[in-house]
């Protein structure tokens, strides 16, 4: 097998048609999830797939302009924000561990003195949230405004349906803020708490924009408009958490399958960086058991086998 | 910062000299592991560190060939051993998840049934044990004979009386050992698979040995003889294991140090792996809370740092 | 040692004078509850113990007649009134076993899928309310009807400042109520449920209103009006809770130093049963490391070795 | 209802034929314990259950001259053995807490250091057991003669063929005792231990048998020949311990149906008290799936409600 190493404009579009080619005759695809109905209602079928190189070139396959339920990736967004101001103080609030359990578990969070594990599971994104809305006052807004400047897209936008949707089945959400009150890891008012965080979630994005908007983890933490936007150290430590938290509990097995640092969303995107070449964003709805994408860490998996860039 | 690509020999010479230099102003070191006699007489500030190129070139700085208790750090070769023969049918007996608990936690063991988290805690390494004893009769002798061949050092030995003393303080294992047996788990004899098990962590091997013992895993498998022990997917999982899981409950934190796989053990020795470029073991007797030396992951921290050489 | 078999009016009175004099040489108290302001500006010293016959004979010793805040105390009358409208189909929603954990856990929750263990945990006590507020309207207005009719003081009321300390510092419930409701046991918003449920805790009432309330345990179900609430069968149950499960972690010691039915409440009050025989009331606001009173057992262990009257 | 009062011989034996008569017609009967071939073998549909009175007297229906395996009935009388000889400093190294898990759990024991929540969960039997070792050099050698002497059967015995089967499937107790010593709360060397353990739980008795040693129980502490075993207060503590924790994770729900304290074994077997009053023992070897007999629970819970001995 060979390296791939050419970086000429475009490169890898062979490896992605090839890569869709192969998803396109593969049967099983899980299923979307299934707790809200917009994402009820998607099609496992759907399949796109998008290569971000650092110097803003982007390419894809499939539905890969097509936008979905952004989800849990933008807690990568999230995270970066807020270390962007808050730095290292942010990791007293909120670990940078595996959680070894299902994201939504209250064990740990008990065990653990109301610090969630990682900024990932769901309580450690409620802190992230937390923080980013006590020191911008509009944390979704925040994310948002990054999001349409990285992605170029100025289209990008909440989806107030999905929204309205988590906040009626957000009980689990609910208590896990109410819990991290109790233990003092909790600024703001769980109500105004709760909207933010689920205006995030609710982000509509194609693969472009993700792919795009993903990039200063491959350019070592600068933006698109060449502005720092996190330490080259900081930026390596978002890709590690990524890597060792980035997919639930199954962030083990993505790391030995796909070998990049990765994020994952119940809407069925995952996002995933090649430190340095470039970064990718996958979609396909059907989930498996541990809530990730089936066809889209199958085409990561095959990604890296075929260029031989996983990290290790 | 400039990124080092030069590879001509001896390269990273002057920066394990600088991170020699700097390790020996710093005051903290830990203490050294005490629930054996022959790890608690070790001085916290010893210190050494090794680098093996893909060659076989071999270089380092302080105590790099003073033999030391490898203890954990072997837990990678006999996954390498035992996955060798093995292949994919060990994972159906030991997971490849983070465990997200201290190392010798049974409650996880319980909730899932007597299958480990993965090869690296203790129960994991108990069963991958088992299995390569069932497969070869001898599974500390098969480790054995890996490690001298590999590091090309016939003197390379178990420690007997550091042995005998982990035996007398086993009870925590031997619990393990018997509770999986009960899931079915383990097939061997209990004291059996003990004994082979105590042996494998009480080898004594130097910086010099073990950087060359992990050769395999910077050249996708390939061993120092030119012949395959893994296939190039099989040596990237087991460095994506040795990311995700290598360094007991601080997995996360080192990926977010160092980043790079590493393996630690009690012992106060550590190895990384750069995949395609070296491998590396530093040793420090002196362990923090978690159990992994403190000079070591603040050495190899060192390195990524001044060499650009993490995966991320 | 005698067992006390006389029924002569105000029999046990020199053994509660006895008692109180006991009492008023131990120097050690515990300490007062001091989550809310209300609860810990009580002065440890206080004590106060009434005993009242199935006729509706009341005595005492101490401040017996000093409202204190009764908090868990009234779990058992909400039980009883929720028991007596809904019959065995309660205990589809909350169990009654001892829950072997500290009594805000949300551990064994998670893991019983949002079945409390028992109504006496506060997760308990929240379904119970909530069953009781669907079917009457006003949980908490019931309790206190209730209180006033068999205590025969119409001036017992909520505490209105302590109501809403309690809900200041109340995001522990609030999290369970939120989680339980994500497991469809809760129907009740849950801000109207907890708005319930802390009005019933904040009720203020004497030793003597709280050993009168519990009469219908002694008299095996049949309230103060000779009207029947619960069965005899029901009534037998309810005083099987109370001792299994009645004083958080500590109902096995409970059970084996006092030996009756009880529940305890952060006030510092504990409620007894002698079935058939009497009902005790004992207030001292101190309180031992797992939330019930020191006074408060020391004097109902007292109570049952100078009479003889523990179940066992 | 009528409680019964009256004392004279055999006062209880109408009660008695009425239960059998209402068990040989109730159909469902659980299924015996199949772990080993010996209980497997056993017909559920057998039933017997005898009653003793404190005089000596017993009395029976069905099979209850018939000997079965006692098990964890057993546990009680080791219980009473050492604590009589050792006292309070007993309740250093186990607890008198229920302990709302299953009734192997290792989780519990991990949390609290190796101190078992009570001393009828296989964890606290053991700690039991090893301590009465090594006070008398043969555990189970006292416990034998004690239950030939209070039963005043000469014959009763250990039954080799189901202690062998116990330690050959012993792997989970083999954990159970390995882990304590970790702890440093076991001081024999396990395989000591768990052939004490396991011959004791092997001993084969009838419900005449064991309703008669139980009698101290009644007896507040004396023994068949006049002598104290228990002071009173001791008597009344175990007494507290078998309600509360005496039926796995079903004592909550023994206490609410049953009101009396009772311990459950796996070959089907339950023994009762009625403090002052009597001692029961029922055998039918199917289990629930907590693995308590469902005939006998069923016939103890008709014979509170028939007798209204209930202690509530």
């Amino acid at each position: 097998m060979a390296i791939m190493t050419t970086t000429s404009p475009a490169a890898f579009l062979p490896v992605l048609e090839q890569i869709a080619e192969e998803i396109s005759r593969t049967p099983g695809r899980g299923r979307p999830a299934d707790y809200i109905p917009a994402l009820a209602a998607c099609d496992p079928r759907s399949f796109g797939m998008a290569l971000a190189e650092p110097d803003g070139t982007v390419y894809g396959v499939g539905e890969w302009r097509q936008p979905f339920s952004a989800q849990s990736v933008t807690k990568v967004f999230t995270l970066a924000l807020d270390l962007a101001r808050e730095g290292d103080e942010l990791w007293e609030h909120v670990g940078r561990e595996p959680s070894g359990n299902p994201f939504n578990s209250l064990v740990q969070l008990e065990y653990e003195n109301g610090i969630p594990r990682n900024p990932f599971i769901n309580a450690g994104a409620l802190v992230v949230t937390d923080r980013l809305q006590t020191r911008t006052g509009d944390a979704a807004g925040e994310l948002l405004a990054f999001l349409r400047a990285e992605s170029g897209n100025p289209g990008l936008d909440f989806d107030r349906e999905v929204a309205a949707s988590e906040t009626a089945h957000g009980a689990r959400n609910a208590a896990l803020a109410h819990f991290m009150t109790s233990y003092g890891n909790i600024d703001n008012d769980v109500p105004v708490l709760l909207d933010q965080y689920f205006r995030q979630c609710s982000i509509a994005a194609s693969c472009a924009d993700l792919a795009l908007a993903s990039g200063f983890l491959a350019r070592h933490g600068i933006r698109a408009d060449g502005s720092r936007l996190l330490s080259r150290s900081q930026a390596k430590q978002v890709n590690a958490v990524m890597l060792t938290c980035g997919t639930y509990d199954a962030a083990g097995d993505f790391a030995y399958r796909v070998g990049l640092p990765g994020k994952s969303g119940v809407g069925g995107g995952i996002i995933a960086v090649v430190p340095g070449r470039c970064t990718l964003c996958v979609w396909s709805p059907g989930l498996d058991e541990r809530g990730n994408s089936v066809a889209g860490v199958a085409a990561l998996d095959r990604f890296t086998t075929l260029t031989g860039l996983s990290v290790f």
